[in-house]
Parts: C-alpha cells; structure tokens; sequence
C-alpha cells in the first residue's frame, strides 16, 4: 500500500452541480450544450492532474411538469456523453474521460463497440460509468411502461458487463497486424466469437474493432445497496459513492473491499472515489462567502420542490410562510420515520423552511466541505490516509469557477504535502489510477 | 433549378474500398483504427470543399471463416462513426460528418440524441445515413437467432425516423434561455413531449437535449428496393446509390424525384449521389497504372471469395487454374441465371478466372472511372446536367492517397468549370447542399 496514490476525478455536469449554480453570474449560460465548455472545465482538470473527467447522464426530463423542470438545469439538456468526450479527447492529451452508460437502456455490443473506439481516439484514456438507471421516465423512452424493478435491473446489469467483457477480449492484443507482404490483415486466431448465451443476453460475437490501448477501458459504478455492492465487487475498477463524513466513508471503504476480496479480486485494484463538493478560496470566510453567494441564487419554488421530494413528494408546502419556523406539516402516505424525523429536528433547532430546504439545495447526498485550501486539503488527507477514501470525485457547484478554484488552491497544496502527482505517469487511465491492464481471456479457449 | 450545386461527399472507408487497398505501400497500417488518419482524410476533403464526410458501419463480422475474413480489411475493425466524427468535428470547421445508424439494431431515442448532440458539437455539420441493416451476422450480436425480414426492417426503419424526428422537434429553437434574472432555465411551452405509439415503438420524449443547430440533422439514406425508396421519398434528405452509368443514374434520379414528388416533398429538397470509385492521374496511362498496381495487390485466395460469393457461394472455384480460361464449373443450387451468363460471357470473352474477378474486386458495385482530371470531370459534368446526379460520393480505392489524388485533380478542373464550390457558403451541412432547415412541428399541437 505504499504507493497508493490519491486520486482525483472531475464531475463535469455542465453548469454545475449546486441546484443554482447556473444562475451564477461567472457560469456561461450556453454550458449545457457548448462543446467549448466542456473542453474548458477538462483543460482545468487537465492542468492540475486530475485522473479523469466524468460526465454524468440519463435519458430523459423528469416526469414532472415543465413550469416545474424549467427552473433547474440539472439533467435538463446536456451533451451525450460519448460524442462529447470523443470531441474533448482531441483537445486534451493526458486525462482520463469517463461516460456514463446504461445497462437498461443500452446494447453490450454498442457499449463495448463505443468505449473501444473511445480508448482508441484518445490513446487509452476511455472509462464507463455503469448505471442500472433508476429515473422512472427513461423506461417510457425506450418502449416500455414502466422501469424494471431493481433486482432486475442489476441482474442484467451483472451479464450486462460480462458480455461486454467478453467482446473486449474477442481481439487479442496485436491481432490485427495489416501485414501487407503476407496479406494477411489479422491473426485468424487471435479473433475468437464470444457465443454468449444467458439470461439477458444473446452475442455471438467477435468484436468488429481491434483491441484497444487499455485493453479493458476502466469500469466505474456507483450504487451502495446489496445488489450494488455485489456487481461492484465483481465488476467495478473504481466506486464513486455519495458520503458526507469520515466515518461513514471508513465504514464504505471497508465493505467495499471486504466484498471485493470476497469474489477473490485484489482490493488494491478496486479504487473507493466518495464525491465531494468543495467551496474553497483563500479564506475560510470568502469560502463561505462563496457558498453564500449560491445559496442565495436559490429560487423559493425550487428550495421547496427540493423539499417537497425529500418529504416524499405527497405534501404541499406552497401554504406556508417559507420563513417562518417549519410549522406542523400533516403526515402523508409518502412519508416514513426519517421525514418525520427531519421536520421534528428542523422545529428543535428552529429551522424555517428556507433554512431547511437551502440544506439540501448544495450538493444534497454529497460530502460538502467549504474552507480554505488548507481546510479542504486536511479533509482530503485524513479520509485518504483513514482508509476512507482512494481520492474524490470533485463534483463542483458551478462550473467552470468552483473547478478552478479547486485547481487553483487545493491541488497546489495537496502536491506540497506529496499527497497528488505534480506530472503525469504512464500513459492511460489504468496507469492514473494504479490499475493493471487485464490479461484477455481467449473467448475460444474459456 | 439555376442554382443547383454539385454536391461532393467522401466516404471515409479507413483503408479505402478497393479490397487490396491496404496493401499499397502509401496505405497506413493503422488506417483502421487511428484517428489522426480518420481526421487526415477529412481535412484534405474539406481543403478541397466537399460537402461532408461519410462513414458506413455495421455491427458484426461477417460469418466467415477467420481464415477467410483475414485477408481483407473492408468492415474488419472500424472506428465507431459517432465517437469518430464528435472528434474529427474538433479538427475541422466546415465539412459535414455523416454517420451511419442501424434503425435495426439502435433506438430512437439514442439515436435523436447521439446526431443532435454531434450536431451541436459540430455547430450543425452533423447527418445520419440511415440503414436497416442486412448483414445476417449483426443479428446475432443483439439477441436475435435470426434478422429481421426486409419488409420488417423498412416497417420498423420508417417509424424510427418518424421518431427521431419528433424527438427532434420536442424543444424549440431557442427554448433553452438560461435567463439568470427569472430563474427560467427554459421555456416551458418551448419543451413538449411526443407520446409516440406506434407498432414498433412506444417513445414519451422529450428529448434531453436542446434543439441542435439544423433543427434536424440531414438524413442520408441508401437502398434502391421498392420499400427503399419508398423510405427515401418521405424520409430522406439525401440518397445514396450504386450506379455504374449515366443511363441507369438517369433512370434512378427520375425515379426517386418522382417518389418523393408522389410523396408531397419537393423533389429539389431531395439530393441524389451516386458513389463513383475514380482513379486519377495526370494522363489516362498514369491512372491506369494506378489501377492495375491496386489489381495487382489481389490475393488470389481474396479474388476467388469473392467471385465464389458473387457466383451464390456454393461452388469451389479453387481446384480450377485461375490463370487458364473459365472453365466448365457445375451448375449448383445457389447458381441463378445471372450468374450463368456471366460465366457464359466469360468464356465468350476468353477470361480467366483471374480476370473475372478482378473485374469485382475494384469498387465492385460502384461507378468506376479510369482517367485524367479533364476525363473524369467530364463524367461528372455530364451526370450533373444530364440530371443522373445531384453530385457524387467520392468512395476512394485507397486513402488517404486516392483521395487526395481527386482532390488535387478533379476538383480544380470541377472549380474551372463553375461547378464546383471554391469557397464554402453558409455554415451548416443543411447550407452546403442547398437544403431548407426544417419548420418545427410542435409535438402539442400535432
């Protein structure tokens, strides 16, 4: 373990993710659907040596209404992941590009097709984010009533990425030598069909792509219940997890790698990314100023459609003064012990609704730090020498700003505390992140 | 009609499309699979002002036998068109990027998604060359013991794009606002879903992405089957065809203005491009030489596949002398009366079996034009004006070197003539070849 390195990925949600962050006077408000900005936030992370971008995705609006939906950015209207990581891949040369795919909604041999062909345009530095997709709306896209549970979802998830697997293993490394003298274009045996048959899947196979520099692009997943962590620990290179503290991330860190040596992989090889959503600058004070500043930028329909959703989406707020102390809310179907919980605290500390809805607003599910760059620096070395964490995904709450202020204060810092590479090692993603190149399984032999 | 353009389009085929072109020594070795050559091609059509570039793709190897499939290049291992063109967008600023999409074996949703967000990558060069698919091995790659019938693919084909379109049309232009001041991220009378309910699809919307710059990116289509150009009259911006002379193009341009004429379009809105594979030189005899170096590269083993599968794939052609004249060769079930008279004509002509397949191996299907600038010019000028072609596309028998050859050749003398474009006008691909940006229909009004 000596040479664990602390990684650091950048979410890139286009205008950020605090729920107001693209009201921000510094955020473009083409961000959503401008290539430019993208290539922007990557270049920041790029300079400071971040692992990777990511981008997140889903595939549709919310079932909500449109006066609802049109005061949020979030997920409203953003670049497909694949075409603008291919784009953003010429315009950087060292960062890992992560995209998001869904195992529902998805075909393994597009997704083994794409990722392939996105590690080969950007020299090895491709990465999938595997989603089981759980926005109900997405299952009316694609032909369907209504989402498969969840179990299922994983079920398929699990073949889902074994077939996938499998297609990247169907080209061995250097099979396709285009020898001209001899005519032949590939190796006959290094190309094998993978004839997988299974519950979800039917694929023949091989492959209609060469092997690609990382061999397997780098698999990332999400997901803390029991059927997450299962497909996680047989699955997943790294884990991007929501946590808000320390100790519940030791408590994380740990199950996720007791689970991966359960299904007798390398725990040293599965990398745990809680994300964190960081308001830094020079003082704590500015920080806090900064994190103000947004709060401030919070529509009351939106802070109380945040908490509408969180009190379980049966209970109508509009008819109270936002701030007064929360008031008496009658309990609804929708509501169980920790709703009513949290409204019985938010009276205790006397909360009015703004106060308790602006709780949720920023970076709501995420470890929210805000300080100075020693302050945010400190946190990120505790929980990485704690075992609480690998590295971070950095989740920035308006973007391209609050990236830069994390390159600009935070990274300086880590590298001074030889915590965070100051250049680039190796070539791909795999090499970032500590990961081994898998060894191919020969489809014809297994 | 006075100001039709000739339109020009280059399919990027990786090595090119003569079937022994990856074995000219100028053919890079990596041809298939590294971007830079991908975005070299491009940038010497956009130098030379064509239109757009193209990229075909299907989803499987063919099922052959390794040892077979091994000496040949053609669909062996391709970049992915969508990855591929979102990064050849950042290397280029004019030329159009032209993907090919399987309304078989994709779904709408990710396919509306995909083209508006390369669209938007692109600022508006993006275009979709819709195929059904009819490689029975591609199937098997997505769950399937068998493809579709050709009825049922054009049935589901039709109502794809109906989808695609209405995906398309789900926001507004310019409903995305941004509007810091109100808090509107959008407009929400601009954003309608489309609840489609159709025999093959069941699709809500809207889509998550806003209206791209075209409105609808340009749709290419090729498929000269009755459904085909049924699909093509009501659906297609563009056509694709094999010709092999003026007479037969002539028959087929009237054909399709005439459908699409029948199917309340304007037949002027609709562009027909036959392919053409050119061989160019500075005199006939260099373009000659240029050929015969490419026939030349043939492996014989190569040359008998394919006249074996031309002759319907029952016959073994390889205990015959290919250097003696066509023999006697058994009559076998596959065998129709097309492939008897070509034997017949074969023996008539004194061929041999050597020389009968060379006559396939070189852009076997495709417009084949041997000659100087000034002679293939003139096969063009009079296709233009003898209304057999809108313009052509460009197949190049090797790249990038074929392509470059006509670029540097047969585009100055096009330039000399005024048929051709020195300078692009407009900004979109939709402004290259003359065709008006779609009206929105709204999804809640229609």
């Amino acid at each position: 373990m000596s040479d664990r390195q602390l990684s650091l990925a950048a979410i890139l949600s286009a205008t950020g993710s605090h729920i107001a962050g693209w009201r921000h006077p510094d955020c473009p408000a083409d961000g959503g659907y401008n290539i430019r900005r993208y290539i922007e936030a990557a270049q920041i992370a790029e300079a400071a040596k971040f692992d990777l971008c990511f981008l997140a995705d889903n595939y549709a609006l919310k079932l909500a209404s449109n006066e609802e939906l049109s005061r949020t950015s979030n997920s409203i209207a953003l670049l497909e992941p694949m075409t603008a990581l291919s784009a953003m891949a010429m315009m950087t040369n060292d960062i890992g590009l992560v995209a998001t795919m869904s195992t529902t909604y998805c075909e393994p041999f597009h997704v083994a097709r794409m990722m392939a062909s996105l590690d080969h345009i950007s020299g090895g530095r491709a990465g999938w984010n595997l989603v089981t997709s759980a926005n109900p709306a997405e299952a009316l896209n694609f032909n369907r009533d209504a989402q498969d549970d969840h179990a299922m979802r994983y079920a398929r998830g699990g073949e889902f990425v074994d077939v996938v697997r499998k297609l990247w293993d169907s080209w061995d490394d250097g099979a396709l030598i285009a020898d001209k003298e001899s005519g032949r274009y590939f190796q006959p045996d290094g190309v094998a069909a993978i004839h997988h048959k299974g519950e979800h899947f039917s694929v023949r196979g091989p492959l209609n792509e060469a092997r690609s520099p990382q061999g397997h692009p780098v698999i990332f997943q999400a997901g803390s219940s029991g059927a997450g962590i299962a497909l996680a620990a047989r699955s997943a290179d790294c884990v991007f997890t929501q946590q808000r503290g320390i100790p519940g991330a030791k408590e994380f860190y740990a199950t996720i790698k007791a689970a991966v040596a359960d299904a007798g992989r390398d725990p040293d090889q599965v990398r745990v990314l809680p994300g964190m959503v960081p308001f830094v600058a020079e003082t704590e004070s500015e920080a806090q100023a900064k994190f103000d500043a947004l709060q401030a930028l919070v529509d009351p329909r939106v802070g109380l459609q945040i908490l509408t959703a969180v009190l379980g989406g049966n209970v109508d707020l509009s008819i109270y003064d936002i701030d007064a102390p929360v008031p008496e809310i009658p309990e609804t179907e929708g509501m169980k012990t920790f709703q009513a919980n949290l409204l019985a605290e938010a009276r205790d500390e006397g909360l009015s609704l703004r106060e308790l809805y602006l709780r949720y607003a920023a970076g709501f599910g995420h470890w929210r730090v805000i300080g100075s760059a020693t302050q945010v620096a400190d946190v990120i070395e505790e929980a990485f020498h704690e075992n609480a964490a690998d590295g971070f995904a950095i989740s920035s709450a308006m973007l391209p700003g609050s990236l830069g202020d994390f390159a600009r204060l935070v990274v300086p810092e880590l590298q001074r505390r030889g915590l965070f590479r100051t250049e680039y090692q190796g070539n791909t993603l795999r090499d970032r992140l500590g990961l081994n190149r898998p060894a191919r399984i020969d489809p014809a032999a297994a």
